[in-house]
């Protein structure tokens, strides 16, 4: 199915979480939940205040070492005509450091969350997973991107 | 954060949806959403008879040609007190065919979803997707295990 793009933005920009696929040092996949920020054809996910795991460190280890990710969108729901996922696939990097680019990022961070109010949204040095996407997938049960339009807000 | 496995039993058996990580071919990471049902240390996934693009069977041929897997059963709450997420790795292979593990499987799927009341388990020639977990994982923004014993009914 193909995504029109400001559905893709809205999505991004409305839904909470998204569940990021990297491969390991030896080549293994790896997966775990994170919350995100969209702009301009990348998505950016902090390394953030929420209590960190090993796991945590992993994601952040495995794109340096490998720069390609998959981040999927999706809704699980009782009612399986109303499943959809999105999945943008792409290059991927880190990126650290303090400056205005860093800034815009905890701003959007802080406007899509208020969860942080309370966590903060860079937890030691200021640390971006970044994904250029390069593929957009898209399905849904139903068959059309209505279920994905209710989910982001335009229907 | 280690996991007890009587609780790591009935998540399974109540948790509706995962997450599936493999890799592609061009050992590239693949994220998808699936159902499954868990026995003896083995989580089966059906390739059953919802709708199906690409990347359902994308998912096959990654594990037939890389045969490990991630998978990733997690909660999102706005409230991120109540935060968890469980991910077992390990080996992954493609069951074929007909016959007693066959009819096992799609009993479990059938108690396990009632939606296989109206979408048949098995699309075509019975196919599963198998991961023996040879690690589990397990974290929660409380620290402790309780958001994960009540998502599995235990609390």
């Amino acid at each position: 199915m193909k995504l029109d793009e400001h559905l893709l933005d809205a999505l991004l920009a409305r839904w909470p979480v998204a569940r990021l696929a990297t491969r390991t040092p030896d080549a293994e996949p790896h997966v775990l939940p994170v919350v995100f920020v969209a702009e301009a054809g990348q998505v950016s996910s902090p390394v953030d205040g929420k209590r960190k795991g090993a796991s945590s460190l992993a994601r952040v280890r495995n794109i340096e070492a490998h720069g390609r990710a998959s981040l999927l969108l999706d809704h699980y729901d009782a009612d399986w005509s109303q499943l959809w996922w999105v999945r943008l696939d792409g290059p991927a990097w880190i990126e650290r450091g303090s400056g205005e680019r860093m800034d815009r990022v905890g701003a959007q961070l802080r406007d899509k969350y208020p969860q942080y109010r309370d966590v903060v949204p860079f937890s030691g040095e200021p640390t971006l997973l970044v994904l250029r996407w390069s593929r957009v997938s898209a399905w849904s049960q139903a068959g059309s991107d209505a279920p994905i339009r209710r989910a982001a807000g335009m229907a």
